[in-house]
């Protein structure tokens, strides 16, 4: 499927779609009109149209979409069905939280393992997962090839940990180290959740009331 | 100062100025040219013109601004020095990885306490903040009148809990529950943490390559 310059906002909205379309198919919904799923999730039912048209038809006029199909199709456009292998790279207070209370394999992640560089870890199990030495990254990778890893290092050793992960061939990064990374090679993403920032918005729209 | 209308995009792209002036003033910097603001930043010098012209008047033309007072004027706009009393509501893995690693006091958020219903984690201390029995947060908020919750229960009591903080008067919900929360009272505001959005739009990303 062609999908080229889908905007930022388009893409942003996906999982969003996504989580709807997954609770309404737990909660036994066949099928819905855009206009009830826009009034659901505070949209019109002309933007969801709009929305998915960029990845292909769906649905049929008069008949709305089938929840099922749809969450399919969606989660299909997302990648949940790509089987990503993830790993953890810092697994302190943060990292082990997200190991313990985020289901990756929910969005179709892999979590192999998780790595740092404290003796106090290495060798601990999170959840099922080893936490292992960082300095066998290098072999882990070339055996495992892990696509996608969770940075949840020390802001300081953020760039450095990142660049060396992106020569063993991880190609995104879901960065919570506050601070923005870039790659010489082409084609890595970053997907950054800067809780600070998060906090600050919300700072600012208390005040504005 | 009115700030009506201020787009919800500009106010997303405040606490990243906040973060390069912060980072800019750490660094000794002491003034700077939009473009070269834009050009670390990745986004045109007339771009911070006009997000920053939604709040007044700020730097002077061919001068550039001055690092430390642009800082102070961007974290007066999103209320860093409003004193915010913040608690946590649900103190397992991820509130606790909160409370260790996120330092709420930069951003002018003045953490008191954390509140949970298991046994093990009540009368404990984390990062020097107690955590307290939830039956006890009626009386705690007459008193200290929290105004932000950091929301970490479970998603299945996420819209109960936060219906009861709500009458305690709360009106700020950094919410990480992955679930959409609504308020019956008018002015109440939700910041979502959606981690499930944002490892998905990683995933679209990585494909789209």
């Amino acid at each position: 499927m062609k999908r080229q310059n889908v905007s930022d906002a388009v893409i942003r909205r996906l999982p969003r779609y996504y989580r709807y379309l997954d609770d309404l198919h737990t909660k036994g919904v066949v099928r819905i009109s855009s206009s009830s799923l826009g009034g659901k999730m505070g949209i019109t039912a002309s933007q969801i149209r709009q929305d998915l048209s960029c990845f292909g038809e769906f649905g049929q006029q008069g008949y709305g979409y089938n929840v099922e199909e749809l969450r399919a199709e969606i989660g299909h456009i997302l990648g949940v069905d790509n089987n990503h292998h993830i790993i953890v790279v810092g697994a302190g207070n943060l990292g082990h939280a997200l190991m313990q209370n985020f289901r990756f394999s929910d969005i179709g992640f892999k979590l192999d393992a998780a790595f740092d560089v404290s003796p106090a870890l290495i060798g601990t199990e999170v959840a099922g997962v080893p936490v292992l030495d960082l300095a066998e990254l290098e072999r882990f990778a070339s055996t495992q090839k892990p696509d996608v890893a969770v940075l949840t290092v020390p802001r300081s050793v953020a760039q450095s940990v990142a660049d060396q992960l992106i020569v063993l061939g991880i190609r995104g990064f879901w960065n919570f180290t506050n601070v923005e990374l870039s790659s010489a090679v082409e084609g890595v993403q970053f997907e950054d959740v800067h809780f600070s920032d998060s906090l600050l918005t919300l700072s600012y729209r208390i005040m504005e009331r």
